[in-house]
C-alpha cells in the first residue's frame, strides 16, 4: 500500500517566543510525507521554484518518499511567514507569497496512479478532485481544507467531500463548514456531506474523531517544551494516514490507533523548527511515545 | 467514610443563550454535596440567609447530606449573577453579593469532626485551615481556590496548600498560582507546594491530573446540548472526591477512576440550570455514562 499526497512544499519563516527560523522547509506535503513515510511509501505531488535546491531536497532523502511528482518551475517557491503569540495559541501570518504554487496544477506520474490511499492537502477543492480523477480508485481518500475554501468555494468543496472517506480539519473549520458551534452537531452535519469519518484537531486540546462507531477523544501529549507548532496538523495527518495504510482493514480499532499515531507524530514535530525533529526521529521513539499515550489515557472500568 | 465540605450555598441568577434562571440554588457546596452524596455521606458546612427556605432546602432532602453545619443567619443569602457568551466559553459576572457569606466563619458540629475526607471549597485560605483545625486528621484533604485568593492572599494560600493532598483548579488558576504558562511546568511547581495530586480542569477540553504516577488526561464528554456550565467544576469535585471516599486505597487506579467519575457527574450537571439535572440523576445513568467514557477514550495498544 502507498499514499499519494498533494499539497504545498514551501519555505517557512517562523518566529516563536523561543527563536526564529528563516526560509526553512515547510508546507503541508512536506510534513505529511516525512511523517507518513515512517509507515508506508509516499508519492508526493507538488511544485517548487528554482530556489528549492539540493539542501531542501535532502530532507526527503533515504526515506520511502517518491519525488517524481514534485515539479520544479521557474520562479520562487511558496513562502509563508508567521509569528506566534507568547503562548503559541495564536499566530499572525505576516506574508503568504504563493509564487509558483499559485498556478499549480497537480499532475500525477503514471507510477502514482494505483496508490491505495490519497491525502488531499489544503488546496483548491477543484484541484483536489482533479487529483482523484487521475487515480485508479484509491481505497481511502483523506482530505484537509481551510476557511479560505470553506467560505470561498463552498459548492466545489462540497462536491469534493462527496468523494472523501476521512476529513481532517480543526475545530474552527468544522464550525465554519457546518454552521454549527457545537462539535457534536457540526460532526453530524459534516458527515452527512460525505466523509464517514471526521477527525477534528484541537491543537493542544487533542483530537476528537466521529465515525460510524461513535466518538473517540484523544488528548495532545502534555509536553514541557513546545517549540514551534507549525506543521503539527499536517504531521498528524501523515501519522494518521501512514498508520492506516499499514493495515488491510479500516475498522474502528485501526482508526483509533491512527488518531493516536497522528498525535504521537505531531507531538514530536512541535519540539523543533520545521521538520527538524521528524528528521531525527526513530521508530522506537514513536512506539515508546504511543505507549505513553496509552498510559496517559488509560483507566480501569468500575 | 464521609466527607466534610465547606463552601458557598447560594442563589444564582444565570443567563445563557438558551434561557435565564432567577435565584436558583447554586454555590460550590451545593453542587459538590449533591454530586458526592451519590457515593458517600456528606457533611455540609456553610451559611445561608433568612431568605433561604424550605423550597431550597428540599434539594438536599432524601440524600446522604447532613445539614447540621449549615448555619442560618439574619440577612440575605450569597447571590451571584452571571451571563454566558453565545458559545458558553466565557462569562461575565454581573454581580456578586456576598451578604451573609462575607462574615462566614465555618464551625464544624461535633459529629463532623471524624470525617475521613475534607473538601475545602473556594473560600479564604485562612478559613480553609480553620476547617482542618476542627477536624480529627482527615485521611484525604482536597481543595479548590481561585484567582482572588491566588493574587490576594498568596502566602496564606501556600500555608493551606501544605496541608492539601489533592488540589483541583482550572488551567488559568494553575498558571497564575505557579507563574508558569506550560501546564507540565505549572504542575511541577504546584506539586512542590504540597499537593501530591493536582487536577487541572479545562472545561470543555477535559481534565489533566498530575500525580506520583505521571499524568492522566480525560476528555469532557462530547455533549450535543450544553445548557448551563455553572457549577460544573464543583460537581466534578463532588464526583471525584465522592468516588474516592468509597475505597480504602487512594492509588492511581482509584484516582483515575475518580477523575472520570467527576467528569461523568459534571457532564450531567451542565445539561440543565442549577442542580436540576443532578436532582433527577440515577446511579444507573451514572454507571452507563462512565462506561461511555471508556468507549470514548479506549484504543488498542500496537
Amino acid at each position: 500500500m502507498s499514499i499519494v499526497v498533494v499539497g504545498s512544499v514551501a519555505f517557512d519563516t517562523v518566529e516563536t517566543p523561543f527563536g526564529k527560523a528563516e526560509k526553512v522547509l515547510g508546507g503541508s506535503a512536506s510534513f505529511f510525507s516525512i511523517a507518513a513515510a515512517f509507515f508506508t511509501r509516499v508519492h508526493l505531488v507538488g511544485v517548487v521554484g528554482s530556489d528549492f535546491g539540493a539542501k531542501e531536497l535532502s530532507a526527503f532523502d533515504g526515506r520511502q518518499i517518491d519525488l517524481e511528482g514534485l515539479e520544479k518551475q521557474d520562479g520562487l517557491t511558496f513562502h509563508w511567514q508567521g509569528k506566534y503569540s507568547y503562548d503559541l495559541n495564536s499566530r499572525d501570518t505576516i506574508c503568504t507569497d504563493l509564487n509558483v504554487f499559485e498556478s499549480f496544477k497537480p499532475k500525477l506520474p503514471e507510477t502514482y496512479r494505483k496508490a491505495s490511499h490519497a491525502f488531499l492537502g489544503n488546496i483548491d477543492p477543484v484541484l483536489q478532485r482533479e487529483v482523484l480523477a487521475q487515480m485508479d480508485g484509491p481505497r481511502v481518500v483523506a482530505c484537509d481544507t481551510m476557511n479560505f475554501w470553506i467560505s470561498g468555494k463552498p459548492e466545489e468543496l462540497k462536491k469534493t467531500l462527496k468523494q472523501v472517506d476521512v476529513l481532517l480539519v480543526n475545530d474552527a473549520e468544522a464550525r465554519e463548514l457546518s454552521g454549527e458551534w457545537n462539535l457534536v452537531k457540526a460532526a453530524r452535519a459534516i458527515r452527512a456531506m460525505g466523509p464517514r469519518t471526521l477527525v477534528i484537531k484541537k491543537g493542544e486540546h487533542g483530537v476528537i474523531m466521529f465515525s460510524d462507531q461513535g466518538s473517540f477523544a484523544a488528548p495532545a501529549y502534555p509536553l514541557e517544551d513546545v517549540f514551534d507548532p507549525t506543521g503539527a496538523g499536517d504531521t498528524f495527518a501523515g501519522g494518521f494516514l501512514g498508520y492506516l495504510a499499514t493495515g488491510e482493514r479500516i475498522d474502528e480499532t485501526a482508526l483509533r490507533r491512527a488518531v493516536v499515531m497522528g498525535s504521537t507524530l505531531a507531538s514530536f514535530s512541535v519540539e523543533a523548527f520545521s521538520v527538524d525533529r521528524l528528521l531525527r526521529l526513530t521508530r522506537p521513539e514513536i512506539d515508546e511515545r504511543f505507549r505513553l499515550f496509552k498510559h496517559l489515557t488509560h483507566f480501569e472500568p468500575l
